[in-house]
């Protein structure tokens, strides 16, 4: 960590490395570094609460202000320094996303300070967090906007989230790993077999899922647990992979894909299910969403939500929000509970896996960094550098404690079959 | 169920039967039934959502609404019949008490029926519930209040609870049933390493305890987990068990148990602990515990709170409220998280154990029951009614879903040594 190669971008997790093209630095005619610089750029670090980070200038000019600095962030040039100054959490984004700013060494453990820097500044004050509000408003709400929302997502290709997604279920949400030596592939599997306990499925039962990806969840569901699912999702390239996945697999008589939004589900289920769809929800539906499970769970029905959340109410990262997830909100439990309590569900157990999203995240970043130069050659050198960064963010918001992942298991208050204890989770 | 024994009352789990003394009966000059009786008894059994009871007036008239009524309320008088048509949820318990109405066959199923017919009617309306909190506005708040209110309930006699508590710990709470067969002695130890193995309790640990009870958690804590422990709880009889029974177990050095409120803890902790003092709370001082402890943790702290509580938002029912319990508030999830969210506390595990709790106050009750002479002893019949009703009406609550049980895990968000899954509570 912080060994310069001033021409190269370091890959966290591999360690390769490959030359940056100058296509992708912007190019400005520089000036000398003056006073004006120097004060921005300590001012910039004193703003996202003094980490141990030094700021390397265009012309070599090193800004510091803990003595033994860390990590080292290079900045290519004077507007770069301008926007970093303005909203640091939306224009770090987007000059690394084109190079105008680059880290030495691990991307994670320089986005880690970070985030301790901002804990220890207490940046979550009152101003700054309306400021954020006024700035980056999520773009969430209506059936249009969230069809559009998603589609600007899970449309990329099946064929890219292929390269680095789990090839046994292609699961894009945490994993579970009851032992920290597992593949990948193996803590998606015990994470489908972790929500199909928690729900306790029994041969029979009829499953609606909300959000549901490229099917694995639900083909999962009938497979191993004898379950007939209709899988709801708005994203029409993840509706044609899982349709096609489960006419291979000969599960079309147990599993049908609607191509639609949860709020037109219509029927009557003993299970609701929904993993990593509350994300893009948006607070404001949460009440709409219970009624719509209250709607379609039969009288002594149950239900899991599996979403990444936070521990008080606050605004996603906002490159992230603009860039990556358009209208994707994590909400505290408090606000999530706007979904069960108006409808009088009983929560019955609440888990946060946390640790198992940061392993996950470095699972997928690791196989991503491992197909680079797939990645650029389906899109460009912007479009890695993004998602690197996306990925990185994420593992260090999850390790900083800066986002959550819950799962809730709920059920009608009518429902008194609860398991005597969770000890059944644990006895496989 | 429903046999007349007109003369009696039936105790509900031993199935033994006294003479109902005629002292506790309010005699009334009674005219004759009339006709305007008839329909204030319809109206009564309409307003709980006409459910499977019948009445029986002190003339030996029967009303019903359904043609098979699983059980009968016996009612004496016509006051009576005025207090149920008013506020049943209140006076139903002032009648019971003084044995102005009662109940044929077992009370448990009784009140099961009647909780029914209350969810059947949608109860849970705003104009009902705006008109119990004008009738019924729980009496918590201030420091001063909420000594007046513990002491009412808890310093009715160290030797009056010994009576029907388990004998191991004198666990006033939630007992966790691992498997169904368990003693209640059993199964409060089991909910005592439950609590220990959640917070993952080390020797040396220091433990602040809010709301100590007998002192049981302190000392068992201190005696198995090898933590020192400092327990507050404020009332006074209690305080002066604890201490005896710690010096008599050589724990003084150990355990210190502080006669003062809450609010009042000082120094700084690795851990905090509160198992049923939540209850006594009320919902506007949440936050003020947050900050209590946002102000005893230690930068990695842990902790636990272990409360009754609700699917949504109300009150306790009203009769409890005055006459058992003054101050009582069962909060719902959302309700509580005014704890964590402010503090930017971590919640990791909710478990909620409804059913346990049914099963903990049916062996309560049933000790009670074979106490029941020891108890009109040191009160009264009066008081043997009341706390039956109680202590029915609780198991009747939990099993009906009216009441929950939560156990919340939580944690400075810092924390990031947190166990890899919740397997090691099921491995002893």
């Amino acid at each position: 960590m912080g060994a310069s190669e001033s021409q190269h971008l370091v890959h966290p997790q591999s360690g390769s490395t490959h030359a940056v093209a100058p296509l992708y630095t912007k190019p400005t005619t520089q000036s000398e570094v003056n006073a004006f610089d120097r004060w921005m750029a300590s001012k910039i670090l004193q703003t996202v609460g003094s980490p141990s980070i030094c700021i390397l200038l265009w012309d070599g000019s090193l800004i510091q202000i803990q003595p033994h600095p860390a990590t080292t962030l290079v900045v290519n040039d004077r507007n770069a320094l301008w926007g970093l100054l303005y909203d640091p959490e939306f224009y770090f984004g987007e000059l690394y996303a084109t190079a105008r700013v680059r880290v030495e060494g691990d991307l994670v453990s320089f986005l880690e300070i970070v985030y301790d820097g901002l804990r220890r500044a207490g940046r979550r004050n009152p101003m700054y967090e309306a400021l954020q509000w006024v700035r980056h408003r999520p773009r969430f709400n209506s059936l249009a906007g969230s069809r559009q929302n998603i589609q600007h997502h899970y449309n990329l290709s099946n064929a890219f989230y292929s390269l680095w997604l789990d090839r046994e279920a292609m699961q894009y949400t945490c994993a579970y790993y009851p032992s920290p030596d597992m593949t990948i592939e193996q803590a998606q599997v015990a994470k489908l077999h972790h929500v199909c306990r928690k729900l306790q499925l029994q041969p029979g039962d009829s499953v609606v899922e909300a959000g549901s990806g490229w099917g694995g969840l639900a083909r999962f569901m009938a497979q191993h647990y004898g379950v007939k699912v209709r899988a709801y999702n708005i994203s029409s390239e993840q509706i044609a992979f899982s349709r096609e996945k489960a006419k291979v697999m000969g599960l079309t008589d147990k599993v049908e894909y609607v191509e639609d939004d949860y709020r037109n589900i219509t029927g009557k289920y003993d299970v609701f299910i929904s993993v990593g769809m509350l994300e893009h929800v948006g607070p404001q539906n949460y009440t709409a969403l219970g009624q719509v499970i209250d709607g379609c769970l039969k009288e002594k029905g149950r239900g899991l939500i599996h979403s990444i959340g936070r521990n008080r109410p606050g605004l996603m990262n906002a490159w992230v929000e603009k860039r990556i997830f358009p209208g994707a909100y994590p909400p505290s439990l408090k606000e999530m509970m706007d979904i069960f309590e108006p409808n009088g569900f009983s929560v019955l157990d609440v888990e946060n896996l946390r640790l198992h999203y940061a392993k996950t995240l470095e699972g997928w970043l690791a196989r991503f960094n491992a197909h680079e130069s797939q990645v650029r050659e389906m899109f460009d050198e912007n479009f890695v550098l993004a998602w690197r960064l996306y990925l990185a963010g994420s593992i260090a918001a999850f390790t900083m404690s800066e986002l959550q992942l819950f799962q809730i298991v709920f059920a009608r208050a009518e429902n008194n079959a609860l398991p005597w204890s969770r000890a059944h989770l644990y006895q496989q």
